[in-house]
Formats: C-alpha cells, structure tokens, sequence
C-alpha cells in the first residue's frame, strides 16, 4: 500500500487532501478511486484512507481507519557521520532511513573535506530531507528521520553526548568492542559517530572520550566511511530486539 | 600498509616477487624500496615484506615476518542475493567483503530481471572478482572472497542449506526473527538468502523452507534488495563476536 506523509496540522480524522508533492507522487502511482493508501503525519498518527476524487492537483481521500503506527523502533538511534566525498552521505540517509535511524546527522572533523558552503548548503539539505522522505515512504516509516548539519566537531560531541549512550567508532581500538557498551548501558535513545574517509584523528578520539562518548571497535576490517554507519546501526537494531 | 594478495603457489617464505596486476596497482601506489607491505595467499599465509626493488613491471619483495592473518571471521557466513537491477550485486559484493562475508553467491528467482547470458557472464564475473579483491585489500581481509553464480533457485536452495545454519530472509514473516534462529543453532557456516526488488514469491518461500532453511524477519521496516543481505550480514557477525 502507498505511503505518503503529510504535516501534522494537516492530518484530518475524517477526510484528507493531499496537495503539492504528494500529488504528483499521486499521480505518478496513478492512484484511483477506491483504492487504499496509508498517511502518516511523520509525529507517530497513522491511517488507511480511501481514494474518493482524483484531481489534477490534489487527491481527496476519506478516512477509514486509524491505525497504530507499528514501524518505529523502541530505541531512538542517530547516525552522526563526518562528512565525506561524493554522495557517500546521500547513500548513508537512504540505507540508514530504511534500517530505521530516527535521524541522520553530518559534522566537520579534521580529516574532513571541507563542509559544504551556506549557500549550497541550503540546497543540500533540502535534496538530503528529501531523500529520506522518500525512503520513509519506501520503507515504511511511521516517520521521517531529520537531516541535521553541525557547524563543528565539538557541536557533534556535545549533541551526541546528550543521548542515554554516545559511542564513537574508531579503527585503532581493540578493547571496547560495541557489545560491551551496548551490554554494560540501559538506553533509549542512543548516538553512532563514525569518521571521514581519512579516519578520525587520534586528538579527536580523545576529545570525544572527554565529552562522554564511547570508544569501540567495529572489529578487525576496515570499513569504508559509508559502511561503518550502516553496520553500527544494523548492529543497534538487532541488540535491541528489532530482528 | 598496502595489502596484496598472490596466489598459493607464489607465497614463497624468503622472496616474491609482484608481477600483472599486483605490479600495476604497485605502480599506483609509487612503492619505493624499504616500504613494508603485507602480501596475503587468500588462504590464511600472511607476511610483512620490504620492497627491495621496483622495475616497469614487477616489484620485488625480501620477507621480513610471516604473521597470523587476524581480519578473518570465526565464522564463514555466505552471502546469497537474488539478481537485481543496475550494478546492485556490485555494491553487495563490495560492502560484504568488508564486512567479512566469506563467499558472495547470486542466483535467479522468480521476481528477478533475467540472469545475465552466457557470454556476458564470463565477462561480468571477472569483473565481480576483482571488485572482490579490491575491496578485500581496502578493507586488510585475509581472503578474497569467492563471487558464485547459480543456474537456478533450487541449486541455491540446496547449496546454501549445506551450511550448519541456513536463513531465508522474507518480508511477510513476522514470528521467526533473525536472533530466535542465531541462538537456537550452533554453526561455524551460515548462508543468508534474500530476494530481488519484487520480493520472493510465497512458494518460494515455502520451497526454501521444504529445503531445510529457516524463515526469519528483518524487522518491520521494508529494507531494498541490496539493503537487507548487508543488514543481515552485519547483525550475524555482531551476534557471533566480532565486534
């Protein structure tokens, strides 16, 4: 069944119209009288609606039934990445949408390539929100994760730290592995960091064990920048019970 | 340290030499005498060596150390996809080698795009090998895995419930998680199937099952065809220790 989002001021108990990019994704689908579609209002409200007058600009829909939104996950799991070359970050909020990360951050750290200036960056944001848009709607979020843009990499540590349990992934350490920290923390909501192609730099990992964070091994291979966010979370998710 | 893998009967315990490709991406590299590097068989044997001379096209090497090869698995686990669109096989082979998949194994199923013919085959699975080895030498394996490819969907089912332990991934399951069927067996091999973009057919499901296979969930979340074998992947080799 097709998923579109609507903003919660516009989620209605009776009767819908979507409007805007949700009707041209409408009409893409070729959506008819009579059939179902699922709206979500990206804040955890979730029903199944009736297409009832197809329009060129907007679809009406009638309300059948509220259901709960089942596809969130119990704990609240934000990606931090550093931001990378290339679209590595567009891959990382695709395949972190779907895993279920509840948000996907990006931060500057010193091996970094530069981040993105104020202007481009203005346009970046709204292609990233967008891309996770279309993977909740894809994979059937009960939300659409947030892309956030830190300003530095102290910003990133103090955000992160804030969650139940903050872990930093770094390819020199051998101790911690991500089980212990997971086993040794009761958390609800929880923060994965993982560096840029260059890796993080040694000064850096101390200042995040300073702040609070957690510092683990991913284990013996080397992860490419993309791929160590998506293992970590894939990891959180089958801890916590989600598979 | 750069890492390159020779075939078994080129490890020598004194002397090598790097000649065709290994020369080439040498070459790349701008080795320069005195440089350490590993050279691995793929077959377990690990060695630090010192370049002791670089010609046009072989770079030869004096051993200084054989060492254990650690980056392996306990556990080998067999990476099964169904074809899919576009270069999606690609990118799985590429992330599963670095998450240390032991093999990575394609094969048709009902929903798929048509398996490549014959002659582009040959061509595609050369190609598919070397992004095997490359990743493999990115990503310090200690062996490159092997790229298979199936004739049929039954071949698949039959190869991969030789494994101690065999799992078929299924959007509709929703009793049998991933966890339920790690901790109920003990298994030193694994095979881990999932379907193409339009998703198994329920008939195959039940042949997989008929086969001796177990049919589990990823969670409620619809993951992409190439999302799910490496989320799968990631949970196993986090459910066995790795990290």
């Amino acid at each position: 069944m097709s998923r579109f989002f609507v903003d919660p001021a516009d989620y209605k108990p009776d009767f819908m119209v979507l409007t805007g990019e949700n009707a041209v994704h409408a009409k893409v689908l070729r959506l008819k009288n009579g059939e179902e579609v699922t709206v979500c209002d990206g804040a955890g409200r979730e029903c199944v609606c009736v297409v009832s007058d197809v329009s060129n600009d907007q679809i009406s829909l009638v309300v059948k039934a509220q259901q709960a939104a089942l596809s969130e996950a119990s704990v609240k799991v934000s990606v931090y990445m550093a931001f990378s070359k290339g679209d590595k970050f567009e891959h990382v909020i695709q395949k972190a949408t779907e895993l279920g990360a509840y948000e996907i951050v990006a931060f500057p750290s010193g091996r970094c390539v530069s981040k993105p200036d104020e202007k481009s960056l203005k346009k970046k944001l709204d292609r990233w929100q967008k891309i996770a848009a279309s993977a909740a709607e894809q994979s059937g979020r009960g939300i659409i994760p947030a892309v956030v843009v830190l300003n530095s990499y102290k910003e990133a540590l103090q955000r992160a730290a804030q969650a139940d349990l903050g872990i930093l992934f770094y390819e020199n350490e051998q101790a911690t592995t991500l089980r212990m920290a997971l086993d040794a923390a009761h958390f609800e909501t929880i923060s994965l960091l993982t560096g840029p192609e260059g890796g993080l730099e040694s000064r850096e990992v101390e200042q995040a064990s300073l702040a609070g964070l957690r510092v683990c091994t991913l284990g013996k291979r080397i992860l490419r920048c993309e791929t160590a966010p998506l293992c970590a979370l894939s990891a959180v998710m089958y801890h916590c019970g989600e598979f």
